[in-house]
């Protein structure tokens, strides 16, 4: 088959980051079923959620996933109205900029200059509108100019887990499009408060618009060795599952965005969340007139501000505050919210006595 | 079968009170998995120590257990040492007075002169050896004297949830065997404390000794309802279930021992505990050095003064201090430990919901 001539006016492609394996959700996340594969917050699963949140802007048939050899089963499962050969699957996890430029390559040539939206599989939006209203400018934006368009959220507190973009000058005034000209790694939390307070930085969501074209010409530039790496593998599976490991892992942000000068951003207020712990979900969640934020079979006396979780059976509390308490079927979890991000320690120590089939 | 002529030398009996249907170990303790039937502190169940404490004294063959019909499959699987003809299935339960008197009644005459121990499947005893040294006395004394001796639990702490006996005059120097002289049922906080600070009352532990020919004839003349109720009952099976249920109902405490005057008492320092709730439980377990006491599958981090039970599955917490979290196959229950007793508050939520499967 004769690859078509690329163009700018090819439908927007979509490529979902699904290979995450975080600890953060235990124990209802495990390895086998990451973060993106439960329904953390409503009937969907946040994987799902994602796909459902980009349609009509994408179309299901012009969504790509790359995820890991490990989750694609449960992907292909998931997302059914994906084609199954857009279903990418790493031989292993190597970070963002080799998942993206490695998704990209598998693309037919045809797409090269079609935007695409990059995005992460496990992120909450509140209010899907907004975020298409945001993402069908950053599209139109990628199809005028040669642009990388990330969508920066409006920051809402002084967060110092994540990234930073600093507002540069303004592209265009009717979307807000403005130059990003500085990514910030997690800032302290003076510099955190300073950079909310300025109104000139928004949060690094990890959400990209970009042509394949463009981001790999500037893998080409930036990451030489990611660029090369690609070219020695080709597309033969066994060649690809020997020499995957050898790409180098880096993040797109560190590894390319904060390189590029062709970067802009556009404003979102959606409600985003990227739902890091036990307490971001409690948070976001309908609560009921004492605090409590409750998921499935839950009886709670006296008790309030806590998030009560039952994924299988019955969850019951008389008399707590301010707890996780999450039941699934094998475990059950009780950490106060406030230190919910420590929960990787219990995983550690299962780890450490053997306890593997609960990990 | 001609009844051979009873006499105080016949070998004692025991009578395993186990109808109790408490809900205070929910929920792993359920309607027709009461707490008796729970290996709450160690590998037998609370049943199970409780013929095995009698042991050598009163052989297995030696032993009655008096519980509900729902109830008495489980009690027999339990004890298959104990013959099954010996457990009596009351219809429905109507209180300790009905039930003793009732089992009494069924065991045969040519043991109505021997020692018959009388106690609750469900207490923990921690010195076994103590407990027999003292049952061994209260048995010697009752062959001796037309007597009811109970065992009475030397105080450790001004409870106020029991009931005292107040020692009167001494019997036997040698072993300490002294008259009740008065029933106190729960006393206020100012009292528990003048009565343990006395040196002068013992608790209540519901353990008694006495030949069946006495309390029969205290029966008769104490609650002559009762004594009439069982002449007409009979022993026909239907007549039993048909009329067991108008039996009077009320405690061998109230109804009967505290308006005896032979009534006597031995100390009993063993370590003695009705577990009456998780936190008894969480006192009385070992507890590593951060006072957690743990049972089962158990992660715990920075962590103090918690029961953590697992029956099954995994309880994993961090950072909580003084919580009770019992896990049972589908439910969990999280509570502080000095809220414990007000478990019950959430069987009456379950039921108001329908969910009698859970109870």
């Amino acid at each position: 088959m004769k690859p078509k001539r690329s163009s700018p006016a090819a439908p927007p492609q979509a490529l979902i980051l699904a290979g995450g394996s975080g600890t953060r959700f235990w124990p209802l996340s495990r390895r086998r079923r990451p973060k993106q594969f439960l329904a953390l917050d409503g009937e969907a699963t946040l994987l799902q959620a994602t796909l459902q949140r980009l349609q009509p802007l994408v179309e299901p048939s012009a969504v790509w996933v790359c995820t890991t050899a490990a989750l694609c089963r449960e992907v292909a499962r998931q997302l059914p109205e994906v084609p199954r050969r857009q279903i990418l699957a790493e031989p292993e996890g190597r970070n963002t900029a080799a998942a993206i430029a490695w998704s990209l390559s598998r693309m037919p040539a045809r797409l090269r200059d079609a935007p695409i939206v990059v995005l992460p599989a496990d992120h909450r939006v509140a209010d899907p509108a907004a975020f298409r209203l945001r993402l069908g400018q950053a599209i139109e934006a990628v199809r005028e100019r040669d642009l990388v368009v990330t969508l920066g959220v409006v920051p809402r507190w002084p967060e110092t887990g994540y990234g930073y973009l600093r507002l540069g000058r303004t592209l265009d005034e009717r979307s807000g499009l403005r130059r990003v000209s500085r990514f910030t790694e997690k800032p302290d939390l003076a510099r955190a408060r300073r950079f909310v307070r300025s109104g000139a930085y928004l949060w690094n969501a990890g959400i990209f618009v970009f042509r394949a074209a463009t981001v790999l010409r500037e893998v080409e530039r930036h990451l030489p060795e990611l660029h090369a790496g690609l070219r020695k593998m080709g597309r033969e599976r066994l060649r690809v599952a020997r020499l995957y490991g050898t790409l180098p892992a880096v993040s797109i942000d560190v590894g390319l965005m904060e390189k590029l000068s062709i970067v802009a951003t556009l404003p979102l207020d959606c409600g985003w969340s990227d739902l890091g712990s036990w307490a971001a979900l409690q948070e976001v969640r309908p609560q009921d007139d004492r605090g409590n934020a409750i998921v499935g079979e839950v009886v709670a006396l006296d008790a309030s501000r806590n998030l009560l979780f039952a994924d299988s059976g019955l969850v019951a509390v008389l008399g707590v505050e301010g707890l996780a308490v999450v039941r699934s079927r094998d475990s059950v979890l009780v950490v106060p919210l406030e230190r919910s991000q420590e929960v990787r320690r219990i995983l550690a120590e299962l780890e450490a006595r053997g306890h593997a089939v609960l990990l």
